[in-house]
């Protein structure tokens, strides 16, 4: 039985996230074309460093660079925005995200330690001439800046600007998924980069194979829920990432780095304390919750894909290469 | 576009791989019923432990007891039989895969090493009286020794007598595929012991939600093929298995202990040797072949589930409960 | 600056851990002799499944047949007594531990799931007459009953009677350490089975090279503590065992299985429950207490390798090899 | 017993493998002073993209921001320079790696896919003025071109210049082991970016507890091999850091980014191939010449993490704070 959708069907639909875009768009001459940006995820409204999340991550294929999932897996806390991006813009909007945190923070390096800040990635290079490493800083912190509660605008945008999908244009897509058990109602939300896939790999349509040659690309899967979860518990949420890609027709081939963060807005730590001990509570794993929760994840990881084939509108880039908006 | 079929679409179409089952039935009394067995999975018909293959794994759902998977991990060998059972005999099969080994190999544990016996296990509480341990050593013994390179019997059988599937009669089943490129044909064969889903989950049926409340289950899926292939990129393969039993409907509940192996037949290492050098030649991870095995793991997981609820007959177990047979 | 020494220098300054061994030593015949044993550590005094302790685990070097840490890794809870044992006994050993757990709780595979059990393992066959599987499920029921608070017999006992280290008698060796801040007192203890090293490796003594060439052998280590910690943070813990293990002179050879397990007694987890919600306090990962933890966790270690040795009588095995009792 | 020192004690006795520094210091005013630099360390002298090395890492404790990790553990394969800095510039040290690769490969992120740049940190805020990101891209090339194979500047230079260690100053170091076994002769080189530990943590000195207070800190160990050994193997000579880390005196502290990297130059990889097979050669697990090597790593990381000690001279940093030259 499918679960109800949340009122947006959108990763906002969890109280509180905020997400924003940064889009470049220029043809530079004849061989090059800008084609690209920045997305950012703040989990919450508040000062990210000071009131840290419990996160987890699921590599599901490791062809990717994204930033801070070591001490991700290690600490399981997040204490930055998640930032989104092209592959060799990790450096710059790493940077970027690092600036916006340092003059919200000025404790960070200098009365404490360091902060972790996140970058996922996948490789636009199809449309967008990569190699000019168009993104500064700069944009970083734009995006973040322009992060708002408001449906997220899907497709070409932001770090999806220059993303393929099934051999036509892909994006940024989201969805959401409501669950409720003895008098709980918990939200889960995903948003996804799409960049993978030929078109005849695709099981949620009938797509005839392209002459055009697409690379194998990548995916990036953030999750966001409301559902009080730890580290580990977050950790199985974003494996079943794994299983809503699965299901649009991914075989997660080779080159395609697909990885999915999971956080969860329920409890929040403080960055400082004066206490020795800390506590959370947490959805037991073995009530039906938790699979009602994972079924969140697989159906609103497929729809979130598919979303945003469909709101990608056709883009040409670098070397007049075009890509076509799916035919839905 | 689909992959080709293996010959006799089963795992036994990788050359040299045999298949065993030991099966048991018995009505003891009111209560209880005797509804279980083994599979044993042979990956060659010569000396396992003398002559070891490379094998990877996938634990993408952690609850389960699998045995072996540590040094496997480690060490990326085969040295035993797979052998697939209940929860509660993963230890009467241990000993009885171990007794088997150490009549074939009187070295072992006396003037060399010890060895690492692999057993997979979903539960088949459901249906069997799983708390009686009906399964002896000598039973996996027995399942090796009937083991052969013969077209698997599959359905309620062997370790999946009493297994339980999208609400049905689950088990064994199994399924495999044809990749070629540049004049290298390889073959991707794949067992599974099927026992999870909701029979509203199935994705590949139109089933409705039934009744009769199973529990989360497991399932074990063994890949088998003679692609030369190294430790790292048999785990690459494992991995896929999730997307296989992901398309199945599975959104890998908190109590399925889904587990997958892959070994190759291509590259054996002697146990024995005389020289401080080994070498081993493998397919290039970036060559269009290593997607077709992805997609054949894909491809031939999903097969073999759904083969399992094809072939697998109404049973009545304990407590009267009775499975039936999928309403294909 | 060393800390200081628990009450007892035992894994029982744990407050209500037990540790109960059984011995089997035997001279069969010429060729044979029988010098090998069980032992169980009950992490606290009540019924474990239906109590159930977080827990983490490090496997160092896996070369090693444990059986447990699939689900350790993925659920995070102990829920049985861990055994240790020798490598062939594992299967025996599991089905003593289950047989034991199963009478204690007939729920378990009946109207409840299946129970994880845990067992460790090193290879004594430099002794023991490994072949000829000694140990039976009842010697692991019997460990069980053996168990008490009372500090551990260490040296040539239980699990530890046929064990080499550096080239000596090893065997059973524990230890404790008490840390304090802000008015909370926490303990630590370490239980080992030592079975590694060559004697020149040795860095807390100055012994020559030995002519008698022992195998890589391997180490189990168990930490208990009463300090409150999550499945993660039990898992740091686990990870700091190799530092004490390091210091004692090891290299984690290659055929040493070199596994970690830590348990904390401090928040216990219903198996029955009848809320959705379940709650937890915790140590703050950043707080100076956690560093002394992780100290507690390596001079622990190191003490208990050491205190095996000091203990472990000079044992005669199987064709004639003798062990002499370490030279301190 | 100790095996023998390289040539030059160093991991340039790894053939054909170059260093380079750069080092920044300048007081910027009364709270400021920029006490910070970058090392590169180039595994051949070849073209890495174009040729790629096997590679494997061990993450000892995640509170970390390395990069390239993620890829490394799904390929294993090395394709850029491994460069070290502080934690603020991992973002601005890719970029310029990625600048430099990018002028020596016109086809990545044009014909070709994208490239893994490898980016370690520690934290050097204790003297560096972290927050002011004095490290651009252009400090990275310029390590780079500064990289030869003559002997390695030690102590507080490159990456090193702000380190801290046991309270003292620390930085670079390296040493390096010669193995040898059936005439064939290999080399284990180590460099290190000490930052870690407390005075009275040392094992090697007689040192007091400091009053200073100085962070948790981390370390980068980065081991270079001519062995012959693929991506699983130097996953395993990675984790043997851990041991010569722990002899020091670390606890690995909950802080400290404890992150190992090796790498082999006896297996060369072509980006580009004509065909689907490849090949390699490798020195068997089960050689007594693999302990040699985990030994190799073992020492040669202990020692160069002393040799970081023994050669960082007094520097003072920001707010006038001191580090002074370990006593030895």
């Amino acid at each position: 039985m499918k679960l109800q959708k949340g009122k947006n069907n959108c990763i906002v639909d969890v109280l509180d996230v905020k997400v924003g875009h940064v889009t470049l768009f220029e043809k530079v001459d004849e061989e090059n074309t800008i084609c690209t940006g920045v997305t950012a995820i703040l989990p919450h409204s508040g000062n990210i460093f000071r009131q840290k999340l419990p996160v987890g991550s699921s590599v599901i294929n490791g062809f990717g660079k994204t930033a801070g999932l070591v001490q991700i897996e290690e600490i399981g806390l997040l204490e930055s925005p998640i930032m989104l991006t092209n592959t060799f813009s990790v450096g710059a909007v790493k940077q970027g995200a690092l600036k916006y945190m340092l003059e919200q923070n000025e404790e960070i390096g200098d009365t404490t330690g360091t902060i972790n800040i996140v970058v996922g990635e996948c490789n636009d290079s199809f449309l967008n001439s990569i190699r000019l490493q168009a993104i500064t800083p700069d944009h970083a912190v734009e995006a973040i800046h322009n992060a708002t509660t408001h449906p997220v605008e899907e497709g070409a945008v932001g770090a999806g600007k220059g993303m393929q999908c099934f051999g036509y244009k892909g994006g940024i897509g989201t969805s959401s998924r409501v669950v409720s058990a003895d008098e709980h109602d918990y939200t889960v939300g995903c948003l996804v980069v799409s960049n993978f896939g030929k078109s005849d790999d695709a099981l949620f349509a009938d797509w005839k194979k392209k002459n055009q040659d697409t690379p194998d690309g990548s995916i990036m899967m953030i999750i966001a829920t409301d559902a009080p979860l730890y580290d580990r518990q977050l950790k199985r949420l974003a494996t079943r990432c794994a299983a809503g890609l699965a299901r649009t027709g991914s075989n997660i081939d080779h080159g395609s780095g697909d990885i999915a963060i999971a956080f969860s807005t329920a409890n929040k730590h403080d960055h400082k304390h004066t206490s020795i001990l800390d506590s959370l509570s947490f959805i037991r794993d073995d009530h039906p919750m938790m699979n009602q929760l994972f079924q969140a994840v697989v159906e609103s990881t497929e729809e979130a894909i598919i979303s945003s084939l469909k709101h990608a509108e056709t883009t040409e880039g670098r070397k007049g290469r075009v890509l076509e908006k799916a035919p839905f």
